[in-house]
């Protein structure tokens, strides 16, 4: 089965906001087994989504369509349908139920728009709607479109995604009669280029019903590899084989076999490990603590975070003597090793992060360009003795990039600093 | 005039890569007064290419096409172009030498996939690509298509947008005899349906030749006047008309009336007067001084920050009484005003803000729901007497979205501050 995506909605062909629902259908349905052929957006009127839809039906098996059912004059889409199809639309009582219930939740009296919500295409299968009012559908074309499939959900983010996870690829999968199995590996310090060079003996003889996806994320690439087929114990077994090979070739670059980030993996081993943290940053400006703390929970472990800019703070904060900061510059290992274990004597905490460096655009050094940074990592080893580990490294691009690519370069430090420690 | 877009590559069919490219170019088209009636993502097949293309050249007059230019293998779109249109690809010297050069420069010999970079579309006018290798390509379509244009771009986004700015608009604003001017209205603290009501009796009355776009923007909405017509005087005129009326409507939210952010206003504000600031961020984490240092030449006035997460660091690093900890506890104004005080006696800064509060999903208590922050700005007032404001606010979303909205309210109640101090 092959699939074709539609968004409704003007304030996406003016380039208001971004089509973020697509990408997200697309990737779902590959994962599905389901490949989708084209993403089209299309104005909110309601001859143009015919016009799509008609289009759209006769090219693909299923047509998934976000957008343009909600209860305002704007919302077309459930009348396009109707008229393309020939079908009316229905008062469905469970739909009308469900909404009103929601309401007395709030203490809110049922609206008189209610009533509109809860009209639906004759004949359609609802999804239900588990955080908004309108309710998804799924269509059967028969005779005007025989054997194609329409799909309409709402254009809010989190209400469409439910519908996809939890209605929409059962429902494909279970009429599809099969099973599908995923496996996720995270990795962080290199890019998709080396790794599909690694992967490619095993990406040249995947077989039948697997795929890998490579999915940039903040810190890293993200490989999801995915298989369908009838029999869930061969498909499992076909996927774990197949996910372990890939482990093997890139295990250097794996942070997480679930799909986590790396500032939750590195919260993860500090928490498991009862273990406490503290940051000390020039350059990334509080980006590394508030990174860290993004993660919920993340204040059992996490105790203090220092933005030093200046030379004097450096000194005032954390200690850092005025004669390094002379004989190396601020943007050392020295430095950074200084900070690093200034923070760890001021806040007490088991290890520690810092950063100095040259975000940019301005204030670049031959020997020091922009995009260099230093970093430091500090902690109690064996005896309760302070160890430091220093590094440098090096990134090219705007200010804002080089901050989050100097912090994901801090918090990779930590994370394997945690990795090699002993337990 | 109406355009099209279409996206190609089969990365954004698996929803590997957000389309960002569309929007933009969706944007500055409307913005030059060209409506774009669809936008289309297509497989970077040459038989799905060429199919698309046929289309989209039946139903609009122009048609922007991004991606499938590079010189490897999978980069079919002149090939599909060609073959539509029966055209040849012809040799470029301009195009080459302009690529050999820029190796030159990089000291590096000329590949030979030069040459094939440089076949261009035969009659086909180029773009010169100012940052990379491939040219883009505007072709008049002739018999095959009357009056129909193509618009061939690469679709790395830096080298896309400016083939569209200096490129794309220029040629067909020229070919339309048409002027067109912007202005920039950036607001914080409201959202778009309050401002669209303040808006609404311009809004309804607005002269042919402009239009209003809402933009949305991390601190608020950006609103964008355009003008278009045939007499620059004229046009400059009722532009000018028109965003003086808006600004008169929907003053109070309007933090710059120029393209920029708000961390950049309030950095301007500080530059401007030779002020410092520093910031004491319990529930943001950072991200307060992480945005500040967003700006570039920010070293100038942002001299520290502090992320005290826990009650112990709070009192150490800050002097936060421990008896109004227990008193009020630590989410409350009474703590974000000791700890703005604080961090301005520990810093010596001019003006200094503090965050606590509760980003969730934990931590939600009865009378302060996950949502809360408290805020605090304190300052040296006249005769050098510390004044401190505070203010709680509530806001709505999963923990990074809280976190986000907390360190606008903190931003805004800076810039307030500042825009209120007498200069």
């Amino acid at each position: 089965m092959n699939a074709e995506i539609i968004s409704i909605g003007d304030e996406l062909l003016i380039g208001q906001r971004l089509n973020t629902n697509a990408p997200f259908i697309a990737s779902e349905m590959a994962a599905a087994g389901i490949g989708v052929g084209r993403i089209i957006v299309c104005s909110d009127q309601e001859t143009s989504i015919e016009d799509q839809l008609a289009e759209s039906l006769e090219r693909s098996d299923i047509v998934l369509v976000t957008g343009g059912l909600g209860p305002t004059r704007d919302d077309r889409t459930k009348q396009a349908v109707g008229s393309l199809l020939s079908r009316n639309l229905v008062f469905d009582e469970g739909v009308y139920a469900q909404t009103v219930e929601r309401y007395r939740n709030y203490r809110r009296e049922p609206a008189p728009y209610l009533r509109e919500n809860a009209m639906i295409l004759e004949g359609a299968r609802v999804i239900r709607n588990e955080t908004g009012l309108a309710p998804g559908m799924i269509i059967r074309c028969d005779e005007a479109y025989p054997d194609r499939w329409l799909v309409l959900m709402p254009g809010v983010p989190r209400e469409m995604e439910e519908m996809i996870r939890n209605g929409v690829i059962p429902f494909f999968s279970e009429i599809s009669g099969g099973v599908i199995v995923h496996a996720h590996i995270r990795t962080t310090g290199t890019g998709e280029t080396v790794l599909s060079e690694l992967i490619r003996p095993i990406e040249d003889v995947l077989p039948e019903g697997t795929s890998l996806a490579y999915l940039p994320h903040t810190a890293g690439v993200a490989l999801r590899v995915s298989t369908s087929g009838s029999d869930r114990e061969t498909v499992e077994e076909q996927n774990r084989a197949i996910a372990d090979a890939i482990r093997e070739k890139v295990g250097e670059f794996i942070y997480a076999n679930e799909d986590i980030t790396l500032e939750e993996s590195v919260g993860k081993m500090l928490a498991d490990r009862g273990l406490t943290i503290a940051c000390a940053e020039s350059c990334t400006g509080g980006l590394v603590a508030s990174r860290l703390t993004d993660v919920s929970g993340s204040s059992r472990y996490f105790l203090q975070g220092f933005v030093v800019y200046s030379n004097a703070s450096k000194e005032k904060a954390l200690g850092v003597r005025s004669s390094t900061l002379v004989a190396h510059g601020a943007v050392s290992e020295e430095v950074a090793g200084e900070m690093a274990e200034g923070c760890l004597a001021a806040t007490g905490a088991d290890i520690t992060v810092s950063s100095t460096g040259i975000a940019g655009p301005l204030g670049g050094l031959e020997t020091k360009p922009v995009g260099t940074v230093c970093l430091g990592v500090a902690f109690r080893g064996e005896n309760g003795m302070v160890e430091c580990r220093t590094e440098t490294v090096h990134v090219r691009g705007d200010r804002l990039r080089n901050k989050i690519r100097f912090s994901e370069a801090a918090l990779r430090m930590v994370w394997k600093t945690l990795r090699d420690l002993p337990v």
